[in-house]
Parts: structure tokens; sequence; C-alpha cells
């Protein structure tokens, strides 16, 4: 650059000072990880959890999969189901899963890589049941489905789609139609697909690729959704479980691999013991996916928290769970892939509780260097019902995260020794040169907290967190707007619906 | 030890498994350190902030302390009232400002060092009004202020007594009697004295010594008290401030120096300028008391957050004031000083928002290592008001921060492959050895969650968490013991203040 260019560059910076550039959609975690064990006892969790493969085996009830398993080299007796897995299996699996995975969305700007270091955020996933303060809490519908969806995609901040209710007045054979049919149309952002049997993952699958304009191999090349695997702690992985990760490995799409591993309950009362069992039961689906295609694309995963020793109630956002996902990402480290963990909360309303847990979770989850983190945001009751309104005030929470995200400049410019010399003592930075230039952007606008002084807010009503979320929500939902799609692609979907349901649609087994 | 000293010793680690040992009363911050900006834009702020009190100089109002620095080789100018201090003279006091400063409550139990690496918690401190669900909002009187000392002192998470509240029922020339006498009766953590001039500061002082049956040379040996100093930013040292300062630095007692600077009104509208401007009043302050009395303890502090841009109004708990606190801790470690940090929330009421600030805010103060947080828990509306319910659903979060300063142990034990063996694919750990040895113990207990289902919960009424606190503080209250005092030391205290009163009290001025 000339010295005219340096000087009109440094002109311009001067005149048009640095805006506050926050790109939501595709965030760094920036936050120093932190270790809950000495990296020699991590090291002893894993062997001890190659033990239990080993020694203790799994119970696989897919024969596929044992076959799989046997092929690959690992014992397996067929009468009781159980595959005793070496752990130079396990090795050679940990070498041939990808360490880095871009994923495809329906836009551009909304891929993402699935890779340590990247911070990617979902909101709650699986819950039976949908509640906001207007029509109450209720089974979940469509209707729930489709406008938590749409929320899903109005907000930059949330990354993937997950399972978000279970729509339960769409029948189990023809759910899957709608769920992908509200994801393709209602947002662009990475869909998920129900591992409930080959024929409903292979529609979903064409759906997909029809609908993205891909060829077979197109679809295989990179994968353009994802499922959640759950193994059935302590050491079982069921049918339809098994066969996701097969059919998912076969077709180059995502599994991310998350034991449900309750402390006290599923799992031993230990942090060190449940995990221990969550990072065997992960190698072993992890495992199969690299025996039936190597470099198959797969998430580490764990969900790991208490349960109340008084009630054997679920707990989540304690202490426990918090170092859980610590000891997790220490273990993700260890073997190097990405990696899923988890917050939540077992609040039964959306109340200082409930936001107070979530948070917890999250910043579990931040410290833990998570790949991706689900349950982010309105996940009530362990997760059996998702709140609007939850969805909304934990979204600030995951805003004002993005934010500790972005670069924060400290150049000479923001030190600012001119308007530090400008404002005489007593006096206020209110209209100092600096600080106009500056105010629209300088800092992050809340989406939901009220800053006004107590009479202005009892004066306006007194609402609460909970009643202005419910503006919030229903104002983004009046306001959508769909993604672009393409007319002729959409007539073929919903063509190739009606034909599939007339023709009984797809049993949620294999 | 013998062979059978080591068996028996086996033997009896096996039989009573290791409970959870928590100390909540010393607590080490367990938190990766976390940067904002890099070290070199951190000397450049450090740089600026000692040009800036060399060339633009601090107001000090009080004669006194103009004089000390005048003294100390800084230039004075009597007409303005501004003094100019060289960076050397910074340097000299930062030589001789103690890294450590034990500190002695009214039990030994409840002595703390400032000393980075430690973590100290407060409640909320300074608020005009206090609220709760029972009683409305309505200005501090003496009942609140003994009510919230004593639930400070009921929680062995709160370390030191802040002012909670101003008890406004009390007569400013009185006020100190009643919370001396309420801060030595209702706790034995370190009381605060107010700098509301040299009159009111001696009396306390006096009370102090002579209830904890000290000698003057005995009361100045160890610091017994503490204060917070607020500038006034931007660069002025008022009266009170620099008096306290001085009476503060003779005694021997603790000053905490907060700049309460506000991006965008009283400081600059960046996070490098305000720090800048904050780091530059801190030491303004830290360097009078080092003057006055080299070795004089004195802790570094900030409380920096940002306004809402659109109304003015502070904010608190944003990302902005998580950045600034990370600033400020990369700049306490570059001097190397114990250091206090604030929470807070702008909320009007105890809900999600005022959840979610207050911890935003906690986890800036923890990742930006803080040795003293303060407003951790009840403050409101910006300090306006402290909240009991907010004190009790703010503690839980407190405590559950303090379990991640426990050790957690993962030995073979808490592994525990015997236990992973006895559970069958299937079966649960509810009943197993491990579980049943370690139950009652494993887990932190929560002060606040509620954990039952939904149905059960709507049975009960469906309390929500400010509900539940309710309970918990009157519980608390209804339960609460005084530590033990000496009836003459109390005698004498009673006479003392009943002597004071009657000859008119102190003016809340030098």
């Amino acid at each position: 650059m000339t010295r005219r260019g340096l000087r009109r560059g440094r002109e311009a910076a001067r005149s048009d000072p640095p805006r506050r550039k926050i790109d939501y959609r595709h965030l760094k975690n920036p936050f120093p990880p932190m270790r809950v064990f000495s990296d020699d006892r991590i090291e002893a969790i894993h062997e001890a959890a190659l033990t239990v493969l080993e020694t203790l085996g799994m119970k696989v009830l897919l024969p596929e999969a044992r076959r799989a398993f046997g092929s690959g080299g690992a014992r397996v007796d067929e009468a009781t189901e159980m595959v005793f897995i070496g752990r130079e299996i396990v090795a050679a699996a940990l070498e041939t899963a990808p360490r880095s995975i871009p994923v495809r969305a329906g836009h551009r700007d909304r891929d993402l890589t699935l890779e340590p270091g990247n911070l990617i955020f979902q909101p709650g996933a699986g819950a039976p049941h949908a509640t906001d303060l207007l029509r109450g809490r209720r089974p979940g519908t469509i209707r729930d489905y489709r406008e938590l969806t749409m929320l899903t995609q109005a907000f930059d901040v949330l990354h993937m789609i997950p399972p978000l209710i279970e729509p339960q007045d769409a029948p189990v054979h023809l759910r899957h139609y709608t769920t992908m049919e509200v994801q393709l149309t209602l947002s662009d952002k990475l869909p998920f697909v129900f591992s409930r049997g080959s024929p409903q993952v292979d529609q979903s699958f064409e759906m997909l690729r029809d609908f993205r304009g891909l060829s077979d191999d197109g679809f295989r090349a990179i994968p353009h959704c994802y499922t959640i695997i759950n193994t059935n702690s302590p050491r079982t992985l069921d049918t339809p479980m098994a066969q996701g990760l097969i059919d998912f490995a076969r077709a180059g799409q995502v599994s991310i691999v998350t034991p449900f591993t309750l402390m006290g309950a599923m799992a031993p009362i230990t942090v060190a013991g449940a995990i221990t069992l969550s990072h065997a039961e992960a190698l072993a689906a992890i495992t199969l996916t690299q025996l039936i295609r190597p470099g198959a694309p797969v998430c580490y995963g764990t969900f790991t928290s208490n349960v109340d020793m008084k009630s054997g109630a679920p707990a989540f956002g304690t202490p426990e769970h918090a170092k859980a996902s610590l000891a997790a990402g220490q273990l993700a480290r260890r073997i190097g892939l990405p990696w899923r963990c988890a917050s939540g909360s077992a609040a039964n309303i959306n109340d200082a509780q409930a936001a107070n847990e979530t948070q917890f979770g999250i910043w579990g989850c931040l410290l833990a260097g998570a790949t991706v983190v689900i349950h982010a945001a309105g996940w009530l009751e362990g997760g059996l019902t998702l709140s609007y309104e939850k969805l909304i005030t934990d979204l600030e929470v995951l805003q004002m995260v993005a934010e500790m995200c972005a670069e924060t400049m400290a150049g000479d410019a923001e030190i600012g020794l001119d308007a530090l010399a400008e404002v005489q003592p007593g006096g206020h930075f209110f209209a100092a040169g600096q600080t106009m230039a500056r105010y629209q952007t300088e800092f992050y606008e809340p989406l939901l907290a009220d800053r006004s002084n107590f009479g202005t807010w009892r004066d306006r009503g007194a609402p609460d967190a909970n009643t202005r979320a419910t503006s919030i929500w229903q104002d983004r939902l009046a306001g959508f707007t769909p993604p672009e799609t393409d007319p002729d692609k959409l007539a073929a979907m919903q063509a190739y619906i009606r034909h599939n349901s007339a023709l009984g649609g797809a049993p949620p087994e294999s």
C-alpha cells in the first residue's frame, strides 16, 4: 500500500469508527478450557472405558450391528447379544473418524463445520410437551413443531434444528413427512432426521436429497442432515439406534452419539464412573460407524447429569452436570473429535431456577469446549416440555455468549486518550465525540432485558420476563419470512408425501 | 505406619467411602483466567492510565489528600484542586501495596486472606430499598438491615458483610452505631465500615476494637474491617472517599477501591476506554493509601458496565460488563494485587432476566479471576433494591460455584470398574454398592431447586422460585442463631452507643 493509501485508510478509520461486527452464525469458542480431572486420571478413565468394552461388553440388539462388530474383530456372543470390543478395534476407529465435519445446510451462510473450537447452539430437543403463557402446557402438536422451527430459524445464534418437540398429532408412520417438510420449508438451517428405522430414514434422506436438488452421490459426498444416537445406558445399543448409526454412516450423514447417563440411575453415582460408562458407550457407537464406513462423519457426545437422591428425579444444570461436561471435554480432546454437550433444567416453570440451571449448564459446556451445545434454550422439566418463553429468555444468554466470542478492540482509538481529555472531572461522556461516533452500535442490544426504572416499569404494567418473552415470540412468528424455496421442488415434495402417505407411510422401525 | 496399620486404613477407606467435603467458607477460584485483550494491549491500557494521571490529573477535593500527593512528589494545582501524579509515584505505591491481606473476622474460621486466587463472595450492597413478596418494595429500614445481615451470616458461601441496604429509619448521625451493632452482634463475618467522615469512622473503629477486645496496636496490626471507596468518575476523588482512604490506611484497615465507571455515561463508551479510566482512578486511590502508610492494605477494584444507549439507564450482567471484568482481571494480574469485581442486574423483579444477568456477571468475575465478587446475590434495579427472594435464588448459583471449587475425585474407587461390572445392560445403579455407599453425600443438595415432576409440583400449588425462596428466607430467619457474644462487651458497646447518641452522634462528614 502506498503512503497515500495508508493515510486515506487512517482517515477513513477516524471518520468511520469500527462498528461492532458480530456474526452470530459462525462462532468460535473463546473460553479457556477447564479441567476437572488431571490428565493422568483422564487417561485412566479412557483406559477404564476400553476395559469396559473389552471385558464387560455392550449388548447390541441389532444382528447386523453385531455382525459388523464381529467382522471388525470383536468377540460376539449371539446367545446373550453381547459384543466385546477389543481396544485395538476402538483405536482403529478413532484413527478414521474425521476431526472436522463440514455440513451443508439450505443456504451457504448456514453451513457449519463441526470441529473442535467451533461453537454451535441448538435449542431444546425431544420434548413431548410444549408450553406457553397463552395456551398452557399441552402435548406437542404439528403447530408447535412448526412455530418452534420458525423461532429456531429466526435467531441466528441457533445453528441447527433439533427435534424440538414431538408433533403428537402427526401419526407416527407419517410423522417424518411432517418434520421434514416443516424443516425444509421453514428453515435453511441443518435439519434433523430421527433414527426411527431404515424406512423412515431412507425416505427422509430421499426427500432431503430431492429438495436440495442433489444426486445420490452429491448427497453422500457431504452431510446434509444429522441424527442423534442415544445409547440405552448401561451398555445397550438398541435396534433403531444401531440401525441409525449404520444408515447414517452408509449415507455419509452425521450421527451425534450421546449416551444419556444419569449418575446414580442408569450410570454410576460418581462423575468419574458415569463418564467412564458414557465414554465407553460413545466409543462403541463411534466404532460401529467406522466399521460400516471408515471416515463416516460422527460426533462424540455426552449428556451426563445426576439424579436427585431424595426423589430419584433427574436434575440438570447442577455442579455434577457441569463437572461431567468438563470431564467429557477432556476426553473429547483426548480422542480429538468434535463433540456435543448439553445444558438443561429440571424446573417446571420458567423462573429463576430455570434460568439459573440452564445458564449454569451452558457455562459447563462452554468451559468444556463443546462443539455443539444442545438444550441451550427452552428446555423445561428435564426435557418433558419446551417453553416458548424460556426459548426467548435463554436466547438472551446465548446472544450474550455470542457477543463474548467477538473480538473486542483495544486500539488507540478505543483507549481514547482524546476522549478522556475531552471530559473534565465532574463531566460526563454522553456527548463526547467518541460516544457520538459509536453509540448506535457499540453495545449489545438486548433481546428481552428491560432496564427501565422501577416507576416506569410499574406504570407500564410491571411486565416480567415471561410476559415480555411472550410478545417477542409472537412478534417473531407474526413477522416470520420463510427462506426462499423452489416451487417445483416444493410441489414435488408435497406430491411425494401424498403418494407415500397413500401407500401407508413408513413404520418407525426397521 | 505398620503394614497392619496400612491395611486397616485401606479397609476403613473401603467401608467408609470418601464423603464430599466442601468448605464453603474458604474457596479457591478453579476457573481458568480468560483474557479479553492481548497482553500488549493491556500494557497499553496500563500506560494510558499512567498518562492520564500524569498529564490530565485527578481532581482531589480533600486538602489533606492533596498535601499527601504533593509530599509524595505529585504536582498539585491548588486553584483547580487538580493533582498530577507521576508514573514513578504510582510505581512506588505498587511496590509497597501488599499482595496478600489477611483479615480477621469475629471467629477464626471466618478469617479470610484477600489475595489473588482466593474467591470471596458478598451479597448486594448499598441499596436504598429492600423488597420481598410479603412486604413489597420499601425504603430500607433497620429491620431490613438486621434481617439481611442475619441471612448473610446464615450462608457460608457469603464471606464478608457488605452495606446491604441503607437503614433509612436510622438518623444519619447515628446510623453507624446501628450498622456496627447489628454486624457485630448478628454476624462473625468481616464487617464493613462506611467512609462517611472521620468522626463516624473513628467511632466505628473504636466500637470494633473494644468489642473484639483489642488494644489500639492489636487493632492496627491486622485488618478487622473494610470500607469501599468509589471514586467519582471521571477523575474526581471526593472528600469522604479521600478521607476514608487516609483513615483506613492509618488504621491498617482495608480499603477496597472501586471506580464505578459506566461506559457511555461517566466513562468512555468503549470497554478499553472505560477500563483505562477505571484503572487510572484506582491507581490514584491506591497511591494515596501508600503515601499515607506504605504497606497499607488496599484492594484494587472495578465496577465497569455500560448504559443502555437508548435510555441512558445503567445495564448490568451484559457482555460489555463481562468484558470489562476480564480486562480488569488482566490489569489486576499486571499489578499483582488482590481485587474486587462485581456482578449485578438491572431487572425490576426477580425473574429470568434478573437471574440471567446476575449469573452472567458472576461468570465474568470468575473468569476474570476476581478475589472478591460483590453484588453476587440479591441486587435488583441496578442496585436500587435488595430482594430477599433474589438473595436466595442467587445463593443457589454461588453454592453451585462453590461446589465447582471442590476437588472431584477420579480415583479407582470413583471410576469403579466393580460398580460398572455389577450392573448388567438394562439394569440400573440405584441399588449398586457404590451408590448405596455414597448416595447421602455424593451430590450437591440444592437450596431452592424443585425437581419434582410437573403433576406433583402442580398439586403442591405450583410454587415458583420466588415463592419457595420466601419460605427459605423466612425459615432461616426463624431458625437463626447469632454467634456467641461476650455479654460484658455487648453491654459496653450498648453503653457506648447510648452515651455517644446522647452527645449527638457523629456527623457523616469530616
